[in-house]
Formats: C-alpha cells, structure tokens, sequence
C-alpha cells in the first residue's frame, strides 16, 4: 500500500520483481513477455525505431535491438504494429457515459486507454462520499488505471441548488487521505477562487496541504482573473474556447487538458500548437464527457487522438501528449514512457491514423486483444446507487405555477447555454400560470431525499416549440429530476416513466412515451452493456425529434443536460427557483407581479 | 515542515500568504514586488514576451500585461533584461569546488543559479554520515535552494579501499528520511547492479522504497548492461561519452543530466539535438565537478547554458533543460516556471548570449544583483570538518617498497585514466625496489583513522617523467593522502606539508615547497573566499607544470584526482595496494616475484 502522500505506487519496489527484471534484462533468465518484431514510437524523441520488448511481470526489464532475444515464457508478434505506452486520459467522467466502471474500462481498455483521471463529481453528487467511496472501490479491481479525483464543487453552487451532499473542505481532505485520490478535481467555482470565497478558498488549500494535484475549470479566464484564480494554486484547464485561448493558457503556464468533447475547436488547437514549432511540455489530453453512443462509435482518448490527427496534428505530438506529458502532470515516472525498468502498461497500434489498437498490455499483462477484453472484468455489487431517485409519482398540476389573480409578469430564461433574464406578461387560468407565448417549461424535483420533491417550474425561451416532454435524471451538477415540456401532461408522464424506472430519460408525447432509456443506479448509469446503453441513448435522440423543431438540434439536446448548472452565470431553474449565481438570489417562482 | 515523502515544501500552501496572492492579483493589494519592463522568456513555449511580473512574499502572484499595474511596495526596472526562472543544476558536488557551501552559494547565485542537486559524495566519503548532515544543516540556511542526494558509493569500491565510511542500505534509507534529501546519488557502481550484488541491489531498493529519485551514472552502458541498470530502477545519467551514446540514452528512456565539465563533447551534443528536432523533455544541465578557478573565472550552470548556446544550442532549449526540464525531473510544480502560482525564482539576464546575471530573485527576494550578493549568507561553523588528516608527519621510507632480494618483477598500473595491468624488472637497494625506468611513484595513505596509516605504494606508467612530488587528500572517491613523484624525498616533503596543513596538495621540487593550497576542511575545502582559493588551486596548477612534462598537460594533473578510483575498471592504487575490479583482488605490493 502507497502512503497517500506518493504519487507512484509502491508495487514495482518489490526488491524480488526488480531482480528478476535485472537478470532477464542481462540475459539470465527468460523474460516473462517478449514482444518481437513491432516498431516502438518513442513518447520522448518522437522517433520511431524498430525495437523488441522484454516483460518481467508488471515491469519493462529490456528495449533492445530486434531478434537479439528469444528467450522468453510468452511471445508476442508485433509484426507490423506501432508500439506505444497506454494512453492517459487527464480529465473524465466515468458517469457521462451513462455505463459502470467496469463496462466504461471493456470499452476504453481495448482501445488503448490505460489510465483515466476520472472525477466522480456526479456520484459525489447523488451519493455523497459514499458515492466517491463506491467509485474507489469499482476502479479497484479493475485492469483501466484509475486515478480519482475529489470532486470539489458538490454542489456546484451552495445556496441555489441542493444535491445529494455538500463537500466541504474537511470531506475533501478525508478523501485526499486515500490513496486512490490523486488530487482536487476541477475546480468550477471560478468566482469562488478569484474573489476568496472562505469555502472554495478551503478547498483549494485543501488540496494545496495534500501535495496531490489541484486541477482547475478555467473557462474564459483571461488577465487579472486567470492570475488570480492560477495564484490559488490552480494548475490546469480544459475549458478552453479557441486556439488564441489555448496559446494564452499555455503562456500562463497552465498544464492542458485539451478536451476532444469540442470538436469543432480542434482544428484551431493544432494550428495555434504549429505555430509554436513544438509540442509544449504541458499539453495532455482529456476526454471530459462522452455520451455512450459516441463512446461506442468512436472510442475515448483514442478518439480525441485519431481527430487531433486527422486535422493535422504529427502522431507522435498528439502520443506524446497522451502520454508521457500526462504521466509527468500526475508525477508519475513508472507511466508514460516505453523503457526498463517503467511499468509495462504497453499499446500496439496498426498504424498512426486510425490508431486502432491491436494488442493491449497492461501492468505487463495482455488484457485486450482486436478490439475485445482478453481477461474478465471484476464489476462491484451496485446495489448501494440503487433507489436514488427519492420522489413520488407526480401528477400535472405539480409541474404547474401558481399564482392569484388574471393577468401576471413573469420572469423567464432566454436563450439556452449562455442564459439571460427575460419577462413576460400572461394569463392566469384556474389559478396557474399559463406559460408565456413561445416559452417552454422547465421543472425541477429534488430527488435526493432532503427537501420536498414538489417540482419548481420556470419558462424558458428560445428552446423551440415541444410537442410532449423530456424528463433526466442526469442533469447537472445535483442532478435532481428535470423536466422540459410543452405541456404538463406529457411533463408528468415523462416523469413518472423516470420516477419508476429508478431514473434514467425518458421521451413522451400525447401521454405516450416514445423512448426510455433506465439508468437504475444513481439515476446516472446502468449495469446494461454499452451497446444497449448506446441504443437506448440513440433512441432518446430520435425521439427528441419528434417532440421538438430546433436548430441545430444536436447542441440544444446535449444543453437539456446542463439547463440546471447554477454555477454558470445568468438564471438557472433549479430545484429551489431561478438561480443567479451572480446576485445569490433564488426566485422560488417566475411570478414578478400580479398585473390584473 | 514537509514530509519527507514529498517532493514539494509546504511553505506555499499557508492560506494567508495564498489568500494575499490572490488578492494582489486581482488588483485588491498590491504586490510586494512588481518586476517591469522586461521580456519573459517562456520556459514551456520557448517564446519571448513583454510582460510585468508581481510577487507576494515566495510566491508569483501575476504574470500580466506591461504596464497594466503599477501598485508594489517595491519596483524593479527590467528594462532590456530577459527574465527567466532560476537555474537548476541536476547533478553537481559542491566539494568539487574547494569552498564551503556558503562560499559556493556566493559564487553562483549572482550568476542565476538557484537550485543545485547536490551529491555530497566526498564529505560523505571523509565524515561518514556526520558529513551529509552537516552539508544538509550548511544548506539549510542558505538562499540557494540544495536538494541534497544521499551518496550511493561509500566506499566506491568496498574491499578494495577504506574510506572514512561506509553506507549499506540502512544508512542510506536513513537519510533517505530527510526531508532535505532528494534521492539516491549517481550509483556509480554499475556492475555492482547490473549482477545484482546484494549491497548496492539494497541501496537501489531503499531509493526506491523512498519514492524519491535514484540517479545513476551509467559511464558506457549500452545494450543489455544498460537494460539491466535501468530495470533495478536508476533513472538518469550524466556520464555520457558522444552524441551517439546521448541520442541512445534518451531513446532508452533515460533522463539526461548534460554535464558541462567536458567541454570538448558539447558541440557533439548539441549536433545530437539539433538532428532530433526538439529539445527531448527529459534533457537537463548539470555541471558535476568545477574546479575554483573555473567556477571563479567561467561560473557554474550559467556557464554551461552560455557555452551550449555558443556552439549552437537555441537559447529557449538551453534555458527550459536548465529550468523546466529539471523541475519536473524533480517532481517540483513550484519551479522551473514563472507562473502566477509557482514559487518566485526569477533571473534577469542582459542578454542571451553572456547570459550576465544582473539581478536575481530567490523565494520572491532580491538576493543577487550585478554579480554580487545583496543578502548575506549565513556560514555553518567547520568545527566538525576538521582535523580529518589523522595522519602523523612521514618519512621518506615510508613511501617505498621493501623487498627481499637483488632483482624482482614488479606490477605496474599503466596508462592514466583508463588504466591497464603492467610488468616491469628492476632492482632492489638496500632493501627497497628501485622504481622501474620511466615510472611514477604513487603512494595511498589511508587517513581516516580506521586503519594503518602507512602509504602503500605503486608505480605508475605513462605518467611523464618527474621532478618532485605532488601530494593531494583529494582523491577519489576516498580521499586518502595520495602522492604522486619521481623520488621518496620530495614525496615526504609535500606530504608532510599537507598533513601540516590539515589537508590540501603541494607540489614539492628539491625538498622545497613550490605551492600549498590548505584544505582544512576534511581535508577537501577550505573557508577562503573562492578568489583567494582559485589563486590558490591556480598556483598549483602551475607549479605542477614545473615539476613534470606530460601531454596534454591539463588532462593529466586533472587525472591525478581520480587515480585511486578503485571502482573503475582496470588497476587502481589505494590505500590496500593495487585494487582490480573486476577480480576482486588487492595486491598489497607490487612486488610480483623475486627473480634474484
């Protein structure tokens, strides 16, 4: 067991493994792997040069010349493959792809992927340190190194939201004390660092006093802002918005984590990292989020690879960043690098465009093989993120406004992701509010069990016209039940289709649901394959369709899923009112004034 | 106090001192310092800009746009400097250069030096471990930040020689447990590790063990030797021979410590580089051993930085293997960058070719400006480093050898520096060998106090021919009293005068005392100013020129140093007799057969 303190662990100082790895290395015993015959991409030159590699248990014992050993108690024909070290992703969800740890490392293991820091804000959020603990414990037994990160901003912003929990500074630093914990996670309260906020100030020194990494959220920061939120003690972004932001973070001397959920900034990223002539030291490469379907199609950080590539990035930029530069940010000298003596976590790619992954080693063990697990995976019990969702059925008048009188101003949301306050005038039928001209509703339940459950309800414009409802339980950061619709029929049937499936999404029109996609534990995830989980997603896209017009339709769907994110400025619905996380002020209801 | 587990102090984590950063970079308090009108050179992109940068007490607190803020108890004009952060020397041993620590902060901190690894080897070899723990009190009220490395080699060849100690794996794990100590010094005994013996397999296993750093020295390893060294865990190298043995030690994945003390290479390695295409992130400088006169007249890493970029190096790689490159070797976040966040190490330098110092920040203090220090240095008393010759005055039979007899056959140690096994016949007179034609005395006389202190004495060929005797205690890596001569009676004379000395080298002609540099100090460094000492060491070196012809006359007298250096292959004089390596074996006469 590593102390908490140390970044590496402790398993390859077995005086016993290091000598066996030293006599095979000179020639005295066989090695225990031999892969022969493959071209080693080298993480620090950025050459390539034909290479065997002898395997001594977890460890690498020999990089040597080819076919100047034979002697060895497995061989591995690498004819023909690029050889790389498994590639690091350094900022990522485990929950945003809707499936358990284990099912997220049988898709990301056979693509290459060997380490993931993984932030399990979102079971933070609904479960509290029993949830991170329960993330601790399925990355545990699991062949995909995961390093956790403590979730810093549960909730994401205190006052105006409730979740699940509330981590304060003294709950962060009891899980920095693990050693599974490999530092803060982003830290998104940007406001919170720059102007001292006591408890986001904590947090931070929090992670200041572990010694493990504090990483940062630093989304459009520039100038006064970006220093003093890096003088903090922030030391990494993924937020960034161009290729002029990149090269300013750069300069600033922020460690990226450049993110490949933006793929239209791609493109930018490379041409701003040409015209440095080099690939800086602390660029690395993250994944962040990606929904299920897209993990199944198109893979994790071999994804954000393949892309950076194909827009024009040199292979051996884009490997070296994911991963010797990752391994160096995590301080982590046994990753990262193809050498004796490091730790034999090992890819063998067919080629250096569609980097698909021939053969996986890791911890000197082949555990992937064409695309598929060549060993079990061990997944935890999940009974402990069942019955999350702690709400009744609900019925249509909860998701309506109440409000005296006949005529009333009504505050509403405009515009999706970068939210704005409106107002509206509109009638009062039955003593509800009719939702404005063009608006569409959006409820929020608390579903975690401390406070009522009834729904709050707000207007939002410029989300197109609904014809029926969508319900989430996946909804960011406290992930209370959200409901948009264009009437409170169908917002209740949506609803109730969640409520009873455990949680999950679900899709109704004209009181029919047209799609329901379960995610039983924590309302988050499912134990369903990825393929399953994948079509389900997908059939919740397509009937999106058939509910809403909006343009374009993609990016105002994958909005549904951050419509509650009270951290980020403008008015937010949450399940105590509108939020404004400049002003700190909730509205409970949108009712400003009864005109009539 | 930082635990000794981790790399980083704790001194930047107070929450008050970050809570002022912050507040000063966001323009709510003024700095402490406001540097200004100077252009950065970035360390991670390698580009040059116009910024101001503030500090708070150690820390950067901002790195912004020249001009924007001109609040701060203190201002520095930079105008037309180049501001980088300070230097990092990854390997070096400051005994090397004859002054105390205090004396060698002095002379490097003017010149941007701000971080040295130091090996305290030859204290260590002399004192045992009273020795590494006054060098670690001597640094640790010092402003030049020593990360010191516990000596992995004492003795370098243990039953060959007697040093004035002995460090198994209990010791080392023992200073291991230093917060001040960085890792496991250069492990000089490479096949030693390479077979697995059980005394330095257990040094390397306590580095390990320690999570801190275990550095190497792998003088013309290659191929499975060197696979082997690095699978025991040793990660680094500094004795590198060509620009070919540079180019396969970062492709074995080693990380470079590019030492400036032989010059002559430089050129090669610069070539090396320059056919990569970038500047490998696991390339740093160090300057290993600089004699007084060098570190007076040339300086320290600077020097190495100035004469790289002479022979062709670009500034920006020279400087990131002198800042970045290191820190993150080092596993320090707090250096190598000048970031808002990290710690306040910054250099002024006119220009990037000199590379003239002309100011220096260290923790955010100005402690060095145009060549001088403006802060004092606070000595440690040398009490305990002296009285360390324990030798009594000698005579001139001491220094010959007795034999039986009228004719014998001698071994010889032919060849300086990469010595051979030699013969010779000669005669006996009255009792002692008549040294053979053309050769050189050399006498070892162990002056530790652990055993008899009489000299042994070998002969020497290839040597040039001499005219008096030169006596030195530095000699590695024990550091017994060695004389080298051409007859017994000066021999005595010089070493007389060292011994009275308390330690240091004369040269002696005719039973006169040509020079004399004292070296109280353990017998290796003296408290004189540097100037005083490099006169000193200057006017032995050109004494010596009177007293022997050799070719080239600089090589030879630097290689009277290491001429007792048993771990080295191929035959050694020390303080036993002529040691052998790779046999095991101590002749303790020359003496092979009387043939008459």
């Amino acid at each position: 067991m590593s102390s908490p303190l140390r970044p590496e662990p402790a398993d390859l100082n077995d005086p016993q493994l290091r000598a066996r790895a030293v006599a095979a290395a000179r020639g005295d015993l066989p090695f225990d792997v031999l892969i022969s015959g493959g071209k080693l991409l080298d993480a620090v030159t950025g050459l390539i040069r034909e290479a065997d590699i002898g395997l001594t248990g977890p460890l690498i014992a020999s990089v040597h010349a080819p076919g100047s050993r034979a002697d060895a108690l497995e061989m591995i024909d690498a004819t023909g493959a690029i050889i790389t070290p498994g590639l690091i992703d350094t900022h990522m969800h485990v929950e945003s792809s809707m499936v358990t740890p284990a099912e997220y490392a049988r898709a990301v293991l056979p693509r290459g992927v060997t380490t993931i820091l993984w932030d399990p804000h979102e079971f933070g959020n609904v479960h509290g340190l029993d949830g991170v603990r329960w993330a601790i414990e399925a990355s545990s037994g699991l062949p995909l190194r995961m390093i956790l990160l403590a979730p810093s901003c549960v909730p994401s912003a205190p006052g105006l939201e409730r979740a699940g929990a509330d981590f304060d500074a003294s709950v962060i630093t009891e899980m920095l004390r693990s050693p599974a914990v490999g530092g803060v996670a982003e830290v998104m309260n940007m406001r919170g660092v720059i102007e001292g906020d006591p408890r986001m100030t904590a947090i931070v020194n929090a992670g200041l006093a572990s010694g493990k990494l504090v990483c940062g959220h630093a989304r459009g920061l520039e100038g006064a802002d970006l220093n003093a939120f890096m003088a903090s003690g922030i030391t990494s972004d993924h937020e960034l918005t161009s290729g002029a932001d990149l090269l300013q973070k750069l300069a600033a001397g922020m460690t990226i984590e450049l993110r490949g959920s933006h793929d239209h900034l791609l493109r930018e990223f490379v041409e701003a990292l040409d015209g440095i002539g080099h690939l800086p030291p602390t660029v690395t490469l993250c994944t962040d989020d990606v929904f299920p379907d897209e993990l199944l199609d198109g893979g994790g950080l071999d994804d954000v690879i393949r892309r950076l590539v194909r827009y024009g990035m040199k292979p051996e930029w884009a490997l070296r960043a994911a991963t010797f530069n990752p391994a160096q940010r995590l301080k982590r000298s046994d990753l990262g690098l193809i050498a004796a003596g490091r730790r034999a976590d090992i890819v063998l790619f067919d080629d250096l465009t569609d980097f698909r992954a021939r053969l996986v080693i890791a911890n000197g063990r082949t555990i992937a093989q064409d695309g598929a697990m060549t060993v079990p995976l061990k997944p935890l019990d999940t009974a402990p993120l069942m019955n999350s969702v702690k709400l009744p059925a609900l019925c249509e008048d909860d998701f309506k406004v109440r409000s005296e009188g006949n005529r009333v101003r009504v505050a509403t949301i405009d515009r999706p992701r970068f939210t704005q306050w409106g107002e509206a005038e509109t009638s009062v039928e039955h003593g509800f509010v009719v939702p404005p001209q063009g608006s569409t509703m959006i409820s929020v339940a608390h579903r975690h069990g401390l406070a009522a459950p009834r729904p709050r309800t707000g207007f939002l414009t410029g989300w197109g016209e609904w014809h029926g409802a969508f319900c989430t339980t996946v909804s960011h950061d406290s992930h209370n039940l959200t409901v948009f619709g264009g009437n409170t029929a169908d917002m209740a049937a949506a609803a109730n289709a969640v409520i009873a499936a455990g949680g999950g999404m679900a899709v109704a029109r004209d009181g029919v649901i047209l799609a329901l996609l379960p995610l039983p534990l924590s309302g988050l995830v499912t134990e369903a394959s990825l393929a399953e989980t994948a079509k389900g997603f997908r059939d919740i896209r397509q009937a999106m369709e058939k509910i809403v017009t909006w343009q374009p339709p993609y990016l105002v769907f994958k909005a549904c899923f951050g419509a509650t994110l009270a951290c980020n400025i403008g008015p937010h619905q949450t399940d105590m009112g509108i939020a404004d996380v400049l002003t700190g002020k909730v509205l409970e209801t949108p009712v400003l004034e009864i005109v009539s």
